[in-house]
């Protein structure tokens, strides 16, 4: 059990799949900060299914109702609560799926945990559709951020075998958001989407990188122990569903570097510290330096797929084979890149919040 | 700020490489436990320096003392507090760092976080002194486990470009233990210790990648929001010094590979469900799934060399040039292989305290 | 900051008094928890205004929606969230203290607090209307707790002047749940009810002192350090608005009294250990002892009178009159008692589940 | 379990009566707060028995050792621990009671919530030696509250029926901070000192009443939900042994007062919102309002008393009785006096830290 998410900035996300509704509580936005709505519905729609190929054809109009701890357009410094009706749920679509666990998703260890109570229509609390109030949470902490001139970006580096593989400006990624299809190299960006067709039309799936940048965050952010900037935002980013793996700066290549290689050089920059390169991220000992903070997430290919899967019926507790119809994504991937964007927005957040007030 | 890890069972740990003492403080454990003092010499041991090629030349007792909570040779419940003396600190080796940031360390960070007041002898704070608390609460957390029938094994896979491929069992892997060079292979760990010794030579370092399996867990623990397995895992693990990556189970490879074959699927195994293959890590949705857990850890090269390197003078604000002296690890990863067993012990603890009581 | 109480059974509360909307969302309740919703109403309805005299005219259905969390009936696991609209908004009954600072509310504290940016009207996030999610929530800890045998019970001990002493058992206690005012002497009950009148004739209003009773929790739940039942039970209940004072067993009383006499004498009965007298009100060193923890807490006159009072105009900073018009209670306590004994449930069950799983 | 207080100052203790030590964890000091150690050994002198009639003649130097998070005078803002040795540990003196259940201690919840594992030696954790690094950690955060010109001050109000009525300027209850009986009218303070004496000829003891005051806070600390400045303070208050009730301002009185007598009304002074009074404590809506926070602290009489007890076998269980010999105060007020000012600044720096920082 934690719902919650945060020190600083709490989190409290809610809901299933299928029940009456999803949301979100944020407790300790600054009293008086201004929301653009229009923000908030635009990263609702970049992370809301059917912008790209293959995806699901859910259609949800995901609007979210802002219930609590906003008054002319501010935080009111109260607890902020949105809910996001769950309105075209196919139930039916589902039933089936009562006693056959489907493979790669959290039946069975859901069914365990919950003793067999949970709300398994649509996958329940696990489904990805949990993202969506952290999208919509992590949009508010983008706006708080931004109004403090931290950017926060992400561009899809990998899919399937194809790689965009950079390293791009914070602006070159930032320039993402605007394409319905967030890489930075279209050319490469189009295999991409062959690479999703292809897995689409032989009823199987894909799945790939996603790289995040935050600039303009001030040096001095986190802590040593047991908070560190990596930890924090390694705790959200292990909450979104599919991710499998989290890398900072040179990350797992840096195992393979020499010490002189991969040490930054502290420099002299505008009659600051600044540092010549940025293996570590942006990250020394836990703690922000000022470059800005580079990190990359493993996601696994969508689990939902079309062609038939061995299985085990749990309450029979016979094997079994299952074939799963219903609408899903072919690849999360372009979908999950605002999940990972608000994510972040959500732990850089936090860790400003510690060390800056209102 | 936050010197406390874990939800059910607390961790705080306190020091500074050059203080009267570095220790930990542990909330949480039963009353009741045994513990075996032998066992934690040993792993306490197996962290120290001087076990292997190229260490750092340090040399310290590092008897922990039991201040509290240890009675008759058992957990009373109340807090544990272990001790460990500061004892071989030669503060002069640091003195010069006061004002050249080494590069790789947190002496900038630190600096501007503490606002210059933070202790830098040595590190302070952020010194991988700091993982001896861990390991001496993580091997008490580890023999609760034990006593459990959950065991926590851990391996070099790679060092520089070595790679001990595996993969292992568990049972392989927890023969590592016994083994002054934690690897399986030691014909590969041979190579491995060439590289170090290679990197030592031309005063440089290497790091390389820690692979840890958690195995009898059982399933059922961990949240799907926010308190995932992974993320429990990951927020400890990235507050190890030098860790710049995190994966489970195929990691960053699964991003390339099909649902088809990334999916792992049920099967009935001794009247229970297992599965047939372990590519999620033992985790889905957040939540074991009784098969082992699985995860990587990516351990950056000492940043410690003995190499002239540029760097700035944070008093003077001038560029400056540094040489380190002192006692160093050209290659921390055998010392850190027990680090991340101990920390790997106190999340999974952490987790399976939450549904399991004394 | 912070809108969440407990934890084993978190509980985040959230909305004005006059937002879209109020609710709560409550974490870690034990899935498969079979809840009947009838009890929820009843419990929500004798916190409700109108069931005695003298009490605000305001009327809201406050049926809460069960959002998410809830599955056939049972929870689920998962965060179960309630929506309570709010309907009977008469804001133009408040927008004329926008400036002029009532006098005994948070008019002052919450305007400093949020910098002018928090929902003034009705009192916003500081109403009283916000125990009905601490009522909702606890109404549903206490099914739990009475699953397993304990009970939570109160009433009013005390109205201006007028005393109804007791001590009486926890079967009288429970026996002024079915009350519409919940006194156990009834001719003593009258005759608060007259003060309470009297009160309201005067354009004046008067408080009490409530006593709570919790019985059938068994010895050994709470801590010595720092999360003692006191302190917990303390935690949530000096969070119910217009609560000055909390005292256990025999409160402030025992400050004039002998060792000889305070001290409890333990005894065998029924095989078990026991105490002649409960003194402390059910407490040892801040954990359980078996008997009936017993505590009561001072309520002060409703700050809300219909006569003029000084005050200053927080816009304008000058000295002003103010007579507040609008519906409110000349004497909360009868509504407040079954805010206390749904606070202390949530207290409770969170101490509960620190040793008791599902 | 949770041996640590504090959510922006985070304070964890720790040990037993008799084992190598007690101490305390500091996390969230501000780094480069000027630290006077003359100032710590003078609150752990007024602490400590002997100051005053009829107490305990156990005698410990109980000098802290600072351990970690301290360098050159000032904090580091890393942990800062300090280590408290026991010394004077006469163990023959408690052995007698392992078995009997010493009347009003914690000798049976401690058994039972530890299973019978707990160190019992002299009260083990439960001792009122642990409010020691209460008082260490305490008088840390007062000094860092005084540098910001809120100070902190207490006095005996009530030994037995002994009543030191008051209302006091903070600036007259500061003054008891140089007695060896912190009371603010001497000619009371030597009939109370009588009530001591005379209780403990009889070898009985008394209890009484702590009034504490807190002058200089800043309005807008504390929250309405629920970390209330009440809910801070009584939290900790809560967890001092032997403290069992707690009111602010008029506290239980205000029960039986009237609205229009209540209300503290807004008024003008120097340019700013004060109050005609200080009926709440200074505290609206759980937030400060610029005025003191008032609040007054029952103690039980000691419950160690010479005279034969009746009581329980627990390993036999078979009643018995007991005559407590060893060494105790009749009177543990005049001491406790230092452990609700040193844990009032504990709340006080926690509430002001979560708005101010360093």
């Amino acid at each position: 059990m934690s719902a919650t998410f945060g020190n600083n900035l709490k989190v409290t996300i809610f809901g299933e799949s299928h029940s009456a509704g999803i949301g979100v509580v944020i407790d300790g936005l600054p009293a008086g900060l201004k929301i653009d709505e229009k923000k908030i519905a635009e990263a609702m729609k970049r992370r809301a299914p059917n912008r790209s190929v293959a995806s699901t054809k859910r259609q949800e109009a995901d609007i979210p109702e802002i219930v609590s701890g906003y008054f002319n357009g501010r935080a009111t410094g109260t607890p902020l609560t949105a809910l996001i009706r769950n309105t075209d749920t196919r139930s039916q679509d589902y039933e089936r799926t009562v006693e056959l666990l489907r493979p790669g998703h959290a039946d069975y260890t859901g069914f365990v945990k919950y003793h067999g109570f949970n709300d398994y229509r649509g996958g329940g609390h696990f489904s990805g559709r949990l993202t969506a109030p952290i999208v919509f949470a992590g949009s508010i902490a983008r706006q708080l951020l931004e109004q403090h001139h931290i950017h926060v970006s992400a561009r899809i580096k990998q899919i399937a075998d194809v790689m965009d593989p950079g390293p791009y400006s914070a602006a070159e990624m930032e320039e993402t958001e605007r394409k319905d299809f967030p890489v930075v190299d279209m050319d490469i960006g189009r295999k991409m989407q062959d690479k999703i067709r292809e897995a689409h039309s032989k009823a199987d799936s894909v799945g790939g990188v996603i790289e995040c940048a935050i600039s303009g965050l001030p040096a001095g952010l986190g802590d040593p122990f047991f908070d560190s900037v990596e930890s924090t935002l390694a705790h959200i980013m292990f909450s979104i569903p599919a991710v499998k793996g989290l890398e900072f700066g040179d990350g797992f290549k840096i195992a393979g570097m020499r010490g002189s290689e991969a040490n930054d050089t502290p420099i002299l920059k505008n009659g600051t510290v600044s540092f010549a390169s940025n293996h570590s991220g942006g990250i020394g000992g836990g703690i922000t330096n000022g470059m800005p903070v580079l990190f990359r997430v493993a996601v696994r290919p969508t689990a939902s797929i079309a062609q038939e899967q061995k299985t085990v019926n749990i309450r029979t507790m016979e094997e079994a084979s299952l074939r799963i119809h219903g609408r899903h994504d072919a690849c999360i991937v372009p979908r999950a890149v605002e999940a990972v964007k608000c994510a972040a927005s959500l732990a850089a957040a936090d860790l400003w919040l510690e060390v800056n007030h209102d």
